[in-house]
């Protein structure tokens, strides 16, 4: 019984209220009624998997082992991109392999083992060429909730591929990088890193330079723009109380400069 | 206990987050605090019967046996207008004799029973006139959920409203249909099936003709605009890993021509 | 075991699929992965106290004894204000101390007890500045829906931060208000309560004036501009079938005058 109620998550590009979303839900409790579905994200951007590859890591190391995850962005659907079953951490990814995972692969504390998907009788009998997701993922998310193992889905393979993900350069001290995500409160998401970042830095966004690197929003007056390292260890740039994405007019990829103070 | 954890899905058009949708869940959690509800969708257009109905076909043939669905999308609230308890294929729907599951009927497979609710005592005591959904559906859903029979919920009837849902119309081998949906990848959904079309047919929408019909997004290059057959069965223009709807600037009610090769 | 099924819910300014409220499940369900989920609400306007104020007596009244809800509206988040696990009605909330349930005290029909948090052995170990929704109240929660004692969690307090929200003045049987929410309807929720209004009003917002109380939309024609009492006792202004915002072109804040008949 306890098998019978496993955390199967959704994470897609479907869009909120998406019948694609509804649908996957279905097929997923018409497999395994007892599946304990819990949704984690379904407005990624239409097939960006840069975007997956930033949301996976922020959410999954915080996700208990034994739980299964359908993540479908998946721009290759139909085409002869190849379906995966990952065990990781002692949790389940059920990806396209399109690399959408890419990221969690350094964080893996005990050592990766992914099947293609093969076996057919865990499918849904009839198979749209463009929505994997309803007719092959969701159900084999169901019977692996139920307590099939990963090993009968299919094959192991030891190849899949890579993302390259934009990485944050460090020269001398000094660090280039970029907007990776903005949030619903305009809070700018960068790549580089807190490990990157020495004592006393400058960081230059858009045509401002920020000297003042605060722990926590509330250590300055409200309006203030502010850069600080953010809940997932990355700096971020932030205006107390407001939106600095709308107070620097910048989007994602926008680059930024960390200086080492002189 | 198996019936103390009944599958309840909410389908609305209050919009995401609304406290309309929360106050919903309470309102069923009270009754059953053991009713397994899983979000279908709550962001249909506001009062529009003809996206429920367009909705309700893609979703719920996906669902298993004994799911109970409350649907709301009532623009008739408070007026006499009844609220049905419709058993179809073996799972409940929650719905206002409004016409919004007219496009599941002929997807019944055994025969449809439906009962117009009637019975106060498995409502709130306190009714208002503008949220049936909290005060009559959500608390009928709970009693369902905790083993009450349709039957107990009032008398049945074989009387309720059709919705008229625009048809594509067929002549000669040709076909003109419409826009009936866009998805959140801007892919535009008509209402012409494939059953619909013959081999090689031309596709007219907007000022493009297409001609080729591929069998998945990843059969042409990003950015191609292509027609094929949907994860629904039905016709659809897409960008491949771009926005049809932006690319042709149209909207819901696009008129679609698929005209027989010559 | 009957506790280990405890229903959670979250209510966030964190966005619909932000990374923050799957982080958040996942912090929650690593400490009870037997807890129930269910989600209110994640698009509260950021940072916005008020919005949380109005939005929770709307729907926590309607959930059942025994639940337990997260609520993260935090602006002051890593600052010296406390964290605090109220018990109401039977209800458990887990709230920063900036007054954002002030308005469900006057709905407390026992007496209202306090914790303050400081007992650390049930947090995250690692406690980011800037997310204690992750790395506090999430697992405080997990922990109370294993059966901790809310009095194990920290001290007890009587004293706790009240927000100042915007009342309607009544004054010779006039009353002046304003629009607090605008709903996906379009339509305006004021702050003017039922027992306030007397017998044929007249209402004054924007540059219109309404007659007419209708009971429920359904009483007036398509297009209509009505005046009714909404399902939360307040004053709203609506358009049958329309946007009262749209046609209005108003927004929260928006003041409204409800005139005693002459």
């Amino acid at each position: 019984m306890s098998d019978s109620s496993r955390i199967v998550t959704l994470t897609t590009d479907f869009g909120d209220g998406s019948s694609y979303v509804a649908a996957m839900k279905g097929a997923l409790l018409s497999v395994d009624p007892a599946a304990r579905i819990v949704d984690l994200c379904h407005s990624l951007p239409p097939q960006n998997l840069v975007a997956a590859a930033r949301f996976l890591p922020e959410v999954l190391p915080y996700l208990p082992r034994g739980s299964i995850h359908v993540i479908v962005v998946d721009p290759g659907v139909g085409s002869d991109r190849a379906l995966l079953c990952v065990s990781w951490n002692g949790q389940i990814l059920l990806v396209p392999d399109n690399g959408c995972w890419t990221s969690l692969e350094p964080l893996a504390e005990e050592p990766i083992t992914v099947i293609r998907l093969s076996r057919r009788e865990f499918w849904r009998q009839k198979i749209s060429p463009t929505f994997h997701g309803r007719d092959i993922l969701a159900p084999v998310a169901g019977h692996l909730s139920r307590g099939v193992s990963p090993g009968d889905l299919g094959d192991r393979t030891t190849e899949w591929r890579r993302l390259a993900l934009p990485k944050a350069r460090v020269k001398g001290g000094d660090v280039w990088g970029e907007v990776v995500h903005i949030d619903h409160f305009g809070d700018l998401i960068t790549n580089v890193s807190a490990s990157m970042i020495g004592a006393a830095p400058l960081v230059r966004i858009g045509d401002m330079t920020i000297s003042r690197i605060v722990q926590t929003y509330a250590d300055a007056e409200p309006g203030s723009l502010v850069a600080l390292i953010g809940s997932s260890g990355q700096l971020e740039v932030a205006v107390v109380n407001g939106s600095a994405a709308e107070r620097l007019g910048l989007k994602i990829g926008a680059p930024v400069e960390v200086l080492a103070s002189p």
